[in-house]
């Protein structure tokens, strides 16, 4: 999935009061380090297809909810990669936040960076004043306390956790607010595209398990093995990596069949279907079929 | 200045949906040690004044204002405390957050704070819609870039700083956001609190340099002297001891001074001088101009 321009023209409008005079150079510099060049920019693209699904009305708004959905991934990535976590030196193929800035802007590139994704909701909904709640609710809950991405990530420092739960608020919670304030910025109702993102997050992160134990540090842009490196549970350590493929295919089908009614339904199936081939390619698939 | 009962209320009314069922127990442990006890709370207290000085018509906004900014407060002192700032061993007389549940939680515990700061403006906002942008965009200018507290923070990170715009984003955006919000609440305009708030932060900086300087570790609840340990600039440092009592006794009387007129004005420049002498006993000012 290549960069969309609408995307990236968002992601600098959303950026841009941050970067305004009087910023602190360095980490004005940190923010565009961890937001561009970007990586698949696949949650902001759900917020856009869903929108779209749902009969756009309203583009700037819809630019805003999926911008402030990529800076959340972005601010969440920038604070894994910090030492007292994976210790990342490199992501999407360059220095980490933490190498090229040090540790101190790193934490607050982070910082500043969820703020960001809150200040570009504001204005954007002038239009529809009444969706602005909704949206909130569903951004923070896709980020917070009690099933957010930082959730999931405190789960990492719990003596137990169930794999599923902890999968669903590390990445199905971040696919939900993007599936949902997609839905939302259209003037619909996010509700009925919670699953959907939910069952998008958990293919995701069967996908992203799967590649970190067949892909090379090149072609993933950031070293592989470190699920067992971390010690992190993962669906290819649970099932093993045959498991998790079939794991793989049996949601992409099941997600398949969760879109909701709507004008731009095919249209939607289409994009997941080529998400899918892009994240585990046919040939890996063949190839682990083979060694079964 | 003791702690109000309504700001506790409104703040452990803030936290209850991200302590809601399904949460990791740890984090939401570091939240609450993080939030309770607190400090002074001086700056939710300015925004329930501000907002009662503004003639204030719907206390539940002003209670999720209030507590989205003290939220945001200790969010900074988290990620303050952290080993690669302060690391600082102790706040408020107590272990840090990072020195309790690790340095891991403590990152996740400021980015849920952060989080939860904004998931409490919606709902309540659901009489008075119009005024949730608004007070949106105060609160984000207060903490984000490019002049609010973590950009404040990020120019401890340059190599070279203008003392009073480090202060003024470090200390003043926060406390020109408290003003605001106290009035955006209430429905009027925020703007004529922006340049009270600011002097009100640059005194309590002032106040807060002197106490470093002065106080020991135990009146303080955190060490002393870290201003010359951590080589950190400090209006006790770039004035002298005596230089900053008279700075202070000067920022609080131009304070009272930019106090718009609003039918509790009155009442409010009490508080001011109340939380003056509380800040900076008046014995203190008195062995220093014994000394000087």
């Amino acid at each position: 999935m290549s960069s969309d321009p609408r995307i990236e023209r968002a992601l600098r409008a959303s950026l841009t009061p941050a970067l305004a005079p009087g910023h602190p150079p360095q980490l004005a510099a940190a923010l565009l380090h961890a937001v561009f060049p970007g990586g698949a920019r696949i949650r902001p693209k759900l917020t856009l297809a869903v929108a779209q699904a749902c009969g756009e009305d309203d583009p700037a708004l819809t630019d805003a909810a999926a911008a402030a959905i990529e800076l959340l991934h972005c601010a969440s990535l920038v604070h894994d990669d910090l030492p007292c976590f994976d210790d990342a030196e490199t992501r999407r193929g360059r220095p980490s936040v933490h190498r090229a800035f040090g540790e101190r802007l790193a934490v607050l590139a982070g910082d500043a960076l969820i703020v960001a994704a809150f200040d570009v909701l504001g204005p954007a909904a002038r239009r529809h004043l009444s969706r602005l709640p909704v949206l909130l609710r569903a951004i923070t809950q896709g980020v917070g306390m009690p099933m957010g991405i930082v959730a999931g990530q405190a789960w990492e420092c719990e003596p137990q956790l169930s794999l599923a739960e902890y999968q669903q608020a590390k990445t199905g919670a971040l696919f939900a607010a993007a599936t949902m304030a997609g839905a939302q910025a259209a003037g619909a109702d996010g509700e009925p595209w919670r699953a959907l993102g939910e069952r998008l997050g958990q293919t995701y992160q069967v996908a992203d398990d799967i590649r970190d134990v067949m892909l090379d540090a090149q072609a993933l842009g950031k070293p592989g093995g470190q699920d067992v490196a971390r010690d992190r549970p993962s669906y290819a350590r649970a099932l093993g990596l045959d498991g998790a493929m079939a794991e793989f295919q049996r949601l992409v089908q099941a997600t398949l069949l969760t879109v909701p009614a709507c004008p731009g339904a095919a249209q939607f199936r289409q994009l997941i279907r080529r998400e899918a081939d892009r994240l585990v390619p046919q040939h890996l698939c063949a190839q682990v079929a083979a060694a079964a």
